[in-house]
């Protein structure tokens, strides 16, 4: 089977076409546990929770197996979707009998609840059959379908199985009758169908269901869900020069318009997205690649408007952004989207699931004073299956293809063997990224022949070298792709040394929140400081001196991880208690300087409950003014 | 008449006696005009507002007289008491014939509204008749209540007329019947009805209403309207220890618990308030003395979780601040409770109406793009009626009275005449206060006899001097009053001079959004940068440079202001465009030296719209560690 993410084999106006997840065997110490324990962890706890919390017998009653009431949100059946899916990608990497059998029950019951008339959401059934797409704007059932339709795309791909997909279908076409070329004008509230019509018509070829996702683009901003920026309906969508409103949905819709784009190549949808892609990425993104400033609306803010503690950061809102930026890659084969994926994917997403892979996270604040922790699961549990299925898809993200080769994008130690226009070639990588930045990777072509190597120059590397076979060492520019283009011999080797010294960043000057304030960076990690690795001094209360930081590796440390340590002045702030203002210098702020250790991001509240901060305080001079001061 | 805003003439436990509006002459030239605007302007502007949106026409359909359905929301009657005892208290400070028109004929719709049984509420008419009290949490059907007892009691204190007050006690006998002692338990999800009960206990001399208000604060905390923090039901009203939940709610709340302390003494009471209000002004309260951090719940955020341009800092709860400061004052007599009054009435509740008197700000942010403007009015219309009334109030705010003499907590040159036990006393204060510090008293008693001038000394004022006569000067404890005890005599004369240089004041070091930054003070007065005063660099790109701050009185701006000017560094920030984080110092900023002008952030939003900020960002000196700079 050849289970792609997004089926871009066919489409005239992506640049890059997929490789599978079967293709891609990982190797490595960070994702290859991580699928492990997906597979052994995540998804059988997830399971679980799908039947204690009646989202599976929702269906079971929409079936007439079981009584009772509908049970949870009328978007629950979205859950057991997106669990559905995610066990699929990750059978995609590693055969598991005991989630194959969860799945086929799962899925038997899903498709046991089907209307027949093709209709299929538990929530409108019986009392509610009456009131199906009655609300497009507020119930999700729209939604819900698409979430649908990708389980089902995924099982068919991995497993060859129609069974979920002819639902899927028979749903999809009733659909149609509904909301098709003149019928009903329908917009979903919630965007997600649109991407998953696309990929309907890319598995089925029924190139009705992309005219549909095109309609619902083309509909928005009518005013036909109420006009709202929080239901991204205020503007048609080439239109909008913004991102706003709830973020996971905007980032949702982005992804349908690409899919969209790449099946049509309409020059305005494009526009519209590269517009909305800088605004985010150069405006109202955190430096983890998390989406997501307001709880209210759960939305995106005015422009440079990223408070820390209230970051909503929604680990859907950064599921969305990989995903978006996987299409944009895949659409232009621009290295700048790759850059954004890998800081959503190794950041914002990640932080999302806990280490033993069962405690979850809905929002991703950067600063906390250790009330913030990981929960078994949610009332509104859309975060869990998400992240489950983005880390089950990792391997069909390491690579892709053009005419000319393959394409890298990722770094992690794995086998792959690469279908090009020139015949098979496989690859085998060696890295401890995202520890290490040396990167060996040997090319083995069935035949030889002339293809391009594009590896991937992350845009934090500010110092690559490339070398094939010990020789010619390429300085390649960061941001980019290198093309290695050559008749490929059986064990060439490629050598790529990407520099990764940790960084301190600072923000723009109108993100008011960070003025002052430093973040560590280091490859593409994001790190933190949090207090049970910085004993005696409130994390809080460190202030960074910029020199000497150092990269450690702690092998026992929170699964092995490379810690960043350096010299910091730690404040004594007692004089301010009971204060809240004073005159500038009023208060006398002791300093001693100390050694601080900050962890991964994505690694934080693992341990004991503290502090925590990502924008570390940055220590001031001794000052020629008289206020100045740490 | 005796028009008094909290009558603890007999109150057992209140420190000290008001003094009513009659007595006080305001003749200064910030709040004279300001009484003159409110009942020129904002007045009849809402009157017409009240009409116009169907909120009076409520009541006459509830009296029959109108037809069609009910218009706005379920609580707007409430928006009409409070216009009513605005008038009120407005007519107290000066007779206005075309305002007391229009109050007795708002009087008389009200009136007519009201039931057989007492009962009075617009909403609960008609259809939704049989709906009156099944939601205690949401309907704010006790809210509406409590804002008619006070316009009742305000009315009947300006006017000795009791049509209005009669209506309150029947409504109020009413709900004695269904939630008075050995009824249903109930508690109001908005408070506001314990302090009007209390009031109205205080008016009419009937007992059951205090008991009914303390039966209010002792069923709170047992889950009876959800046990929700939003509703500061989470607790026990004598247990709470952090002041959480929704802003206005939880300061309403204070002020009842307050009152019945002054009536009954309780200490459980008191320890309580006392810990709330140190919670409140040490931990969550904005330089501005406004509060609610957050746009989600309308409320008050963690300690020191202060945002800026997304402070919610409701009006409306700049206004219940200086209501429960008040009560607190008057409990104690102590000072620190008449410096946040002080704070929030020239601040934080200012800022809420515009200078004209005619738009209102709902929420009060503490930087802006220019995006944020006052509006008219409001579907949600608390705000603007609830400044009037404070404002309509100031006159019996500058004083009080205990058996030792005359409190003096207000600087506004007026002439007042105090009874106190020795007899009555004639005050007359020069000073053009806030502008100035200077303040000169006259004392003219009636008879020459020992007692009391207690002047407060606020605590923002680290150098006062105090003459009597050109003779003695004292040099006063900021943050207390002084307590000048003699023989006063015709004419003496009692001299005041406050420094009011300007200082530069910073936050506890855990407030993350001030980090770097300064506010600046003067007197009582916060100040603002707005961009129309500082051409040609963003006022967010203004950097402080510590050093001399000039005052400067403008007769022309913004109806004569002291603006506050120094030195500051423009950033040029241009190279950041299109970067939102950077490795630290690899984008470059080059400063210049300008002059900055700041106005009080009360002023803000009065001319063309443009960035704002009160925390400007310090300059810091050029930097021996390679990071740090301006």
């Amino acid at each position: 089977m050849t289970t792609v993410l997004v089926d871009t084999a066919r489409s005239p106006y992506a640049v890059l076409k997929p490789v599978p997840i079967e293709s891609v065997k990982l190797e490595d110490a960070f994702w290859a546990p991580r699928l492990k324990r997906l597979r052994e962890v995540t998804l059988p706890t997830q399971y679980k929770l799908l039947e204690d919390t009646g989202r599976l017998d929702n269906f079971r009653r929409a079936a007439g197996v079981v009584k009772g009431p509908f049970r949870g949100f009328y978007y629950n059946d979205s859950d057991v979707y997106k669990w559905v899916e995610a066990v699929s990608l990750a059978l995609a990497s590693e055969r598991d009998s005991q989630l194959e059998k969860l799945l086929e029950e799962v899925v038997n019951v899903i498709i046991a609840a089907q209307d027949a008339d093709g209709y299929l959401n538990t929530y409108f059934t019986f009392e509610r059959r009456g009131e199906r797409w009655s609300n497009l704007r507020d119930m999700h059932e729209l939604y819900c379908a698409g979430h649908l339709f990708q389980a089902a795309i995924a099982r068919h791909r991995v497993t060859g199985k129609r069974d979920l997909l002819d639902a899927a279908v028979r749903f999809a076409d009733h659909i149609l009758e509904v909301f098709g070329p003149g019928r009903r004008a329908g917009v979903p509230g919630h965007p997600e169908v649109e991407m998953a019509l696309v990929e309907l018509y890319r598995e089925t070829g029924r190139r009705e269901y992309l005219s549909l996702a095109s309609r619902f683009i083309d509909l928005r901003g009518r005013g036909l869900i109420g006009g709202s920026p929080y239901h991204l309906d205020h503007v048609p969508f080439r239109e909008m020069r913004e991102l706003t409103g709830h973020a996971v949905r905007a980032l949702y819709l982005c992804c349908g318009a690409a899919d969209i784009y790449m099946e049509t190549g309409d020059a305005k949808l494009r526009e519209a997205l590269d517009r909305l892609w800088h605004d985010l990425v150069e405006r109202k993104m955190y430096v983890t690649g998390g989406v997501g400033s307001r709880y209210a609306g759960e939305a995106i803010g005015e422009a440079y408007e990223l408070p820390n503690e209230r970051a909503y950061a929604e680990t859907c809102a950064a599921v969305a952004n990989v995903m978006w930026n996987w299409r944009m890659l895949l659409m232009t084969g621009e290295a700048r989207f790759a850059d954004i994926l890998e800081l959503s994917l190794y950041n914002a997403a990640l932080a999302g699931i806990s280490l033993k892979g069962d405690r979850y996270f809905y929002t991703n604040p950067l600063a906390d004073r250790g009330r913030h922790r990981r929960s078994e699961w949610f009332d509104c549990a859309c975060c869990p299956p998400n992240i489950a299925r983005l880390i089950a898809s990792i391997p069909g993200m390491v690579y892709s293809t053009s005419p000319r080769g393959v394409w890298v994008h990722l770094y992690a130690a794995n086998r792959a063997r690469i279908e090009l226009n020139v015949g098979a070639v496989e690859l085998i990588q060696h890295t401890e990224y995202p520890w290490s930045g040396l990167v060996e990777m040997k090319v083995r072509p069935d035949r030889i022949d002339e293809f391009s190597l594009f590896l991937r120059i992350p845009e934090w590397c500010r110092d690559a070298r490339v070398t094939i076979n010990d020789a010619e060492e390429l300085r390649p520019r960061p941001g980019a792709y290198l093309e290695l283009r050559r008749e490929w011999e059986w064990d060439d080797r490629v050598r790529l040394e990407m520099s990764m010294e940790p960084v301190l960043l600072e923000s723009h000057p109108h993100v008011t929140c960070n003025t002052g304030r430093v973040a560590i960076r280091r490859g593409p990690l994001i790190y933190c400081l949090e207090q049970v690795d910085n004993p005696g001094c409130d994390v809080w209360d460190l202030a960074i001196i910029p020199g000497e930081l150092r990269a450690e590796y702690e092998p026992e440390l929170l699964g092995g991880i490379v810690v960043v340590r350096g010299r910091a002045l730690a404040l004594d702030v007692s004089d301010w208690r009971g204060r809240l203002y004073a005159p500038l210098s009023e208060v006398k702020v002791r300093t001693r300087e100390v050694t601080f250790t900050a962890i991964p991001y994505y690694a934080w509240a693992n341990r004991e409950p503290g502090p925590m901060i990502v924008w570390v305080r940055l220590a001031q001079p001794t000052a020629p003014y008289s206020g100045a001061r740490a």
